[in-house]
């Protein structure tokens, strides 16, 4: 969470193997329980408000996000709007970025009757947090932090920035402050839920002599794909214009899927090692359909990287209707989409109240 | 502030003497301004709740703050409870030394009608303004501030914890906040009024297109004399018994000053660098009567030092009367020190509310 996590899952900056088959297989027994009984299960996840978010997004994550909110896990979405400056320093139209992200979430099935859609700025109480949980950490530990590692290696910078640094720790605060037990991840985001295990029972141990105030919290991994860039590269990106964004219309994605890139090779195969342009586009069409995407490639066979070009986008079109039907609905009426985000304001300053009530008397500071 | 600064402005971690002068001349200019026209100068000042406070807090802070006070300055104290785990892993009593500070303020003649008295605990919008204020400042910056690794140093401790490494950034949010601006300091504070005046300066630039949301808070520097412990210690300090404790009674005071360290040579001279043991003692006498310890050491003479220490018990005793009498005052009625610290609190938090919605306007935050 915290980061558009997606089309991310393919870098790997440096979890150990064992790390991660232990949260596989944690992830694993989750799954299991959410099928049985999905009660008590809260989940928290969101994203930085840097614009709308593209069909990678939505197959790597908000799709799956919305099973989850359907299969009863209770929903938390965080708009960390706070994170958009941990590695830039022009702050850009945020508004409008929150904007299009909450017009997202609507859109593709996040029901706000359900879930609760937040805005990191707008809670004092969760960001509070973040001050006796900095003293759970050393700066060591939150220097080896890989990702962040990596993150200012993506940002161009030499200078680590003070929010930057610490943002593991203000994610510890974003989970913990709803007791959200549940985070969906990719792997690049396994050290984070780490942080926050470390967080969570160093508080316990140090703060509340043992009373456990704050579980620690699962990370729940999917089998979410990476979807490429439509150009071939390896990530795709508003940025590249490679992309197929959720609010373009159908005829938009038509176009867009027309000029993606393919290879010479008349017959469709389904090979993401060597064709990974094809794969690419087989992928979407699978998803798009919930077909096996071997199936796809052997029902095109010779016809060509047009028939597959066309199937593609006909089949993305038609599983992005609804969501196109709900988005235009949400834009007869803007001020309803702010009306969502300030009663889950309200709702997460509630939560966030009551968790810092608890805290401040577990430190004995209840004056 | 934040620290009790007093006892150490003998220290000095690196402040180059350039930027004291700077610092001295600019203090000197306020004092003036203090004479002529207070209004518009509002003080923030503070200290870590770690327990009741002694002679050397009162006459090297605490009176200076209630000289301003009644100068007309507005006066701000912070309890900056969470400054306690900077460099401690046990809370202890944090309620009862709060108490404590706040009993010692209240007699000491901080007027809560006049003054706002708060817990950085029960504050979340001002705390809240550490995430934008540490985007604003990088990982270097933060390790080279001098008092924060001479804290650490003292704290002994191998690894920087996140809130000590923080901390400053945080005191920044604690002045700016209520666009303080005037900090009475010792030498060793400046390099934290050096980072809230940057912090000032980048948020305006970088988040407010230049608007001044936040006017940079200049140091008051103050001819507070450095009490030495009556041990001949370097530091009054509670733990090593070597203090007068402002809740001391007048008997409890008389037995103290008796246990004093002095020295052999029965004429009484006033002489820090080669008598420092009888010169502190001269100098809680002055301190008390508001006469030059050389005069009261001219006045004792040959009458040693049994003679000085009673001189200097009934000095101290007649200068902590009335302090004594508010002190049983408050001590009578003690809901009435809570009903106070939630007035400053609730205060505190309407225009830390104010300030963030300032601060969140500005960067295009208000949804």
């Amino acid at each position: 969470m915290g980061r558009v996590t997606t089309t991310d899952t393919a870098s790997d900056p440096g979890i150990s193997a064992s790390s991660y088959d232990t949260a596989r297989r944690r992830s694993d027994q989750i799954w299991q329980q959410i099928a049985q009984d999905p009660s008590g299960l809260r989940m928290l996840t969101g994203d930085r408000p840097t614009g709308a978010l593209h069909i990678g997004h939505y197959f790597g994550s908000l799709q799956n996000r919305v099973r989850l909110q359907e299969a009863g896990v209770e929903t938390w979405l965080i708009i960390a709007d706070y994170q958009v400056i941990t590695d830039r320093e022009v702050l850009g139209d945020i508004k409008g970025s929150v904007r299009e992200l909450l017009t997202d979430y609507l859109a593709v099935g996040i029901d706000p009757e359900r879930a609760t859609i937040f805005t990191h700025s707008a809670v004092p109480a969760l960001n509070q947090l973040m001050l006796p949980f900095l003293s759970l950490v050393t700066q060591p530990e939150l220097e080896r932090n890989p990702t962040v590692k990596a993150e200012l290696a993506a940002a161009g910078k030499s200078a680590m920035g003070g929010l930057m640094l610490t943002y593991p720790v203000h994610q510890a605060a974003d989970i913990l402050f709803c007791h959200g037990n549940l985070v969906p991840v990719g792997k690049d985001q396994l050290p984070h839920i780490e942080q926050t295990r470390v967080v969570a029972r160093r508080f316990n141990e140090r703060y509340a002599g043992g009373e456990q105030i704050f579980a620690e919290p699962d990370a729940l991994l999917s089998e979410a794909p990476t979807i490429l860039g439509l150009d071939g590269s390896r990530k795709m990106s508003k940025s590249l214009g490679n992309t197929v964004m959720l609010r373009m219309s159908a005829d938009e994605t038509v176009t867009k899927i027309k000029k993606a890139k393919t290879d010479s090779e008349r017959r469709i195969t389904f090979d993401p090692e060597a064709r990974p342009e094809v794969a690419n586009l087989l992928m979407i069409a699978g998803l798009s359909t919930g077909r096996a995407p071997e199936e796809i490639a052997e029902e095109i066979g010779d016809k060509g990287a047009g028939t597959l070009k066309m199937l593609t986008a006909e089949a993305l079109n038609e599983h992005l209707a609804p969501i196109r039907a709900r988005r235009a609905e949400i834009e007869r009426d803007p001020d309803r989409l702010w009306e969502i985000l300030r009663a889950g304001n309200a709702r997460a300053g509630e939560v966030a109240e009551q968790t810092l009530a608890q805290v401040r008397e577990a430190m004995g500071m209840s004056y």
